[in-house]
């Protein structure tokens, strides 16, 4: 079934519009406020069709709260879906008793349900039941009182990494959360070599038709032993298995060469070289993508902000760039253009 | 002697404006270029009084390229300047054999006479008959073919430290180039604090009357042994001594917070750390400010351009920047905004 949908001048055929299943968060955090503020916006459903996962008590709170009148439907499984956006549907499977809501502070029980739901995300997700998921402001803090931290996407080198994109800057990360002076050791041709085989069929696999990487180097100016004995050899040989790739590039430029239209992402060699480019440019907002699960998971990069809960003044755009980025990556359209 | 000059409203007296040497970089880049064109938008002589070091005969070529109607004059010492936007004064000690210019190639000669201006800047200002120094677009392969590229003031951790500034973001570097993985065994909490002090004491001359100083960790989120057992340290011993220093900060976070104004500067821990966030955030163009000679050196941000050398379209917006950022901070006026 092909159903003509009109977003914003495009016409749009369902099965374009990916399901994206929307982890609401920690319902003690503003998760609730900012997903029900971007299923309000509208913008939502032209470009996917979103599934709440979470708290139907915390979300019918949310919605309160801000006055707004829209149907709150529970539903068991995403083949359930309206795909309305005057009906919010959510998946509440029960995992929270709504008197465990603590709005504004961290609580076990929020934390164990948190984990529930990024499991019972991850599962639609690999049944193919959802084509993306997006996982809301959490807290780290409930999550490791309840034991269940391990329930948040990891990121493990050689097999998933970090991409950040805010405009037309994206990067990459080899390596993560280790320490600087621990960095060196890990950066090896395979590394290299496989990390760029897998960025780049997965940009294949999200809708960028010839995708064109650019490696930062490790070293002020790229110069020094990790570019010559791991990073370069590791480059030649994705080069001759037909990835398009450039570098090492220094890595104080190759940041400004990506915004410039001249590469697609970077493949940065560690945390801060990423996310000092990202974070310091800072475009119209970022988001976080997790490549690696067999479909996009994307993160919003803002915490539960405890300090403003309950008072309707969170700012629901990041969580809304994530929701459309997810299902955008998930429809094969590649990273969408902000509005 | 004090006359009230007129510059875009604001009346300046003739002390306050500095005199600043302006060594013309390499005669066979864009360098005379540059210098003249800044020197004919008459943006200079209402904050400083410049004077040209290096080659009357490559700048009279620049001039006559540009058709500009100025007279060169040629000057034994600062103190024959005459400081008119009508009348360029350069400084020219017979260093180079004006046959010897070999427009947008290198050579021996020409290096060589680098290095000689580049001296003679330094021993003026040390002499205090200069207040400030810029250097224009130097060739270092020029310089390395005569042997002289230890002319170039070079940065020393411990005695000297390279300061990147663009628009509100401005960073010191507490080490420079040195391999990444080198970097963690540098960091001490002696140099930390030594460091804090110098850039404490230099900004105050420069006229930032409390310099709020924020540094950068080493490590993601700055977590990690670095932070502990030196940075935090040094820190202490700073704040002790009385400087106004937070830190350490999340190096992604660090930069964002001083364009954001929360402090005046950054002290980065390594090279790549502070050139990303300048070079990725790119506001209007960057100035470098070498701290530590007893004066402030300023340096451009491009090289020599030798495919463009001679056709008229060089920018001079930078050296114009370096130049009123030099003669600003070495009045006490702090960093100019940018018009």
């Amino acid at each position: 079934m092909e159903i003509a949908v009109s977003s914003g001048g495009t016409a749009m055929r369902l099965r374009d519009r990916a399901k994206v299943g929307i982890v609401i968060g920690d319902p003690c955090g503003i998760g609730p406020e900012v997903v029900v503020k971007a299923w309000a916006s509208g913008k939502l459903q032209g470009l996917c069709r979103p599934v709440l996962i979470g708290s139907a008590a915390a979300v019918r709170r949310a919605m309160q709260e801000q006055g707004l009148n829209k149907r709150l439907r529970v539903i068991d499984a995403p083949e359930g879906l309206s795909g309305r956006a005057d009906t919010i549907d959510i998946i509440d499977s029960g995992a929270l008793d709504a008197a465990d809501i603590t709005p504004g502070a961290d609580n076990p029980a929020c934390g164990r349900a948190t984990g529930v739901w990024l499991d019972e995300a991850d599962s639609l997700a690999r049944a193919g039941r959802l084509q993306a998921t997006v996982m809301g402001p959490i807290s780290s803090g409930a999550m490791q009182m309840a034991g269940v931290l391990d329930r948040v996407v990891q990121v493990r080198p050689g097999h998933s990494y970090l991409l950040l994109a805010s405009g037309a800057l994206r990067v990459a990360h080899l390596t993560d959360h280790v320490g600087l002076r621990e960095v060196s050791a890990l950066i090896t041709a395979d590394l290299i070599d496989s990390a760029l085989r897998t960025l780049d069929g997965v940009l294949r696999q999200w809708g960028l038709a010839s995708p064109r990487i650019a490696v930062a180097g490790f070293n002020p100016h790229a110069k020094g032993p990790e570019e010559e004995q791991h990073i370069a050899p590791g480059i030649e040989r994705a080069r001759a298995a037909g990835v398009d790739v450039t570098g090492p590039v220094s890595p104080d430029s190759v940041f400004r060469h990506c915004i410039e239209g001249r590469c697609d992402i970077v493949l940065a060699m560690y945390h801060d070289q990423g996310h000092i480019a990202i974070k310091t440019a800072a475009f119209a907002g970022n988001v976080a993508v997790i490549l690696g699960p067999p479909y996009p998971h994307v993160t919003v990069a803002h915490g539960t902000a405890y300090d403003i809960v309950g008072r309707g003044i969170a700012d629901h755009s990041m969580i809304l760039n994530a929701i459309v980025t997810a299902g955008s990556l998930a429809a094969g359209r590649a990273f969408p253009t902000l509005q």
